[in-house]
């Protein structure tokens, strides 16, 4: 057996989320019907290791699977007979050969998360599908000062989503910062983590925006770690403008190049 | 009875063009239901008029529309209630109320559509439904040159799709040019014209890259306008890469002011 590293961009819009289940169009779905297929369907089948689940409608510009392939085809030739079994709203960006150590899950060490959000009146047509909406004015440091307040390891509890299966709700954010591209109308935040528990991402973003346009106390994050409480942080931004950036394994980045402790995964 | 002018930009991923048909999710279809609506459905229904249709797939930045409405809203007002009672592939992006001599159709002096090609060796997925796709290598040059032969007053005929209902095919291309936008990975051509038959735009896009890719001579238009034969420009380039970006009125551009003669049409 052969083990393939795959990096794959593709868009949310008609996936009910990455994790395969019965009756649904499922990124891995597509990926474990499409991989046995050229494999002639093996028995047993060839599995797909993610790095991690991304929810229905949530995009990714870098996601990263394994599998083991019965046949010893080299990296170009995997790109290409990837990219054309696949639908057009995957696209496999990078093949690598891997050793049999290497596990797409297990061996993560961080992910990075954009999120976009169009500020217009009324919604862009064309990003309906691409962005999270947000029409009323904001103070962008205010943004700043709820992500540096997020930054570094801290009890993620108040930004959790019920149905989380998590033995721990400690994470470390490495990153996390706001800029406005004018040219677009978006506001843009992008954090990079350790790891990211059910829904984080779109409630922090939630609780950023709320902070910036003065709905919440400008250091309303530091109450929100202490309090430990679902129920505070009540805003789940749209999973349309939320992508999967890029994830790093073990090594990828010097600064921080270790993965989450066992215990708290 | 008020008459508005709209410019709506839509996405035409899901729509079945802009001409009303039974049974069919058309542009003209959902504005003619929900401007109706808006009116309380009077008898006879009020009409939508668009400067022309556009093609299943097909997009716009610029549409024009008009129609006349029993009650007196403010432009300010009907934007709001627009914008409120459509569907998230539209938006309007302005309103003017217009004296009852403009007419959305007949007062067209000119059109210019965008035309967006990938160039990625395999279909960005998020951009299948917003791009046509080129992945073979070409000379932007000898693209240029092939735009440049289709300035000016021409017949058309080999470059017009069979089932056009057009009196004649002579038209004017005011404005032809090609850019490669580097960072987004595309060839971008723009037409700016006195008007457009079925299909043409899609057509000369692919006349000028299959000359620029050197799988046709490079002035091979001049040829295409000779011999007026609709089976010789055989690639009529995807609809999805296709923006109807501006539409110009009688006066609106000093340079092109006035509209193609009627016999024309």
């Amino acid at each position: 057996m052969f083990r393939y590293k795959v990096t794959l961009a593709y868009d949310g819009t008609l996936f009910s989320g990455f994790q395969r289940q019965p009756h649904k169009r499922t990124v891995e779905g597509v990926l474990f019907s499409k991989i046995n297929l050229m494999a002639k369907n093996p028995k047993p089948a060839i599995i797909v290791y993610g790095s991690g689940r991304t929810d229905a409608g949530v995009h990714a510009l870098g996601q990263v699977f394994h599998f083991d392939f019965p046949f010893d085809l080299d990296e170009r030739s995997m790109y290409k007979a990837l990219n054309s079994i696949l639908p057009l709203d995957m696209e496999v960006l990078k093949v690598e050969k891997v050793s049999e150590k290497f596990h797409a899950r297990y061996d993560v060490s961080g992910k990075r998360y954009l999120y976009r959000l169009d500020l217009g009146e009324f919604k862009d047509p064309f990003k309906r599908n691409y962005t999270g909406h947000w029409k009323y004015p904001f103070d962008l440091k205010k943004v700043q000062t709820a992500l540096d307040d997020l930054i570094g390891e801290h009890d993620f509890t108040s930004f959790v989503a019920s149905g989380s299966e998590a033995k721990s709700n400690i994470r470390t954010i490495y990153q996390a910062k706001a800029w406005v591209d004018k040219a677009k109308n978006e506001l843009l935040i992008e954090f990079y983590g350790n790891g990211f528990l059910y829904n984080q991402v779109r409630i922090m973003v939630g609780v950023a925006i709320e902070i910036g346009s003065g709905t919440r106390p400008v250091h309303d994050v530091l109450r929100l770690f202490k309090i430990k409480d679902r129920t505070q942080a009540r805003r789940t931004m749209a999973a349309s403008g939320l992508y999967l950036k890029h994830v790093y394994y073990e090594g990828d980045d010097p600064k921080h190049p270790t993965k989450l402790p066992k215990r708290q995964r």
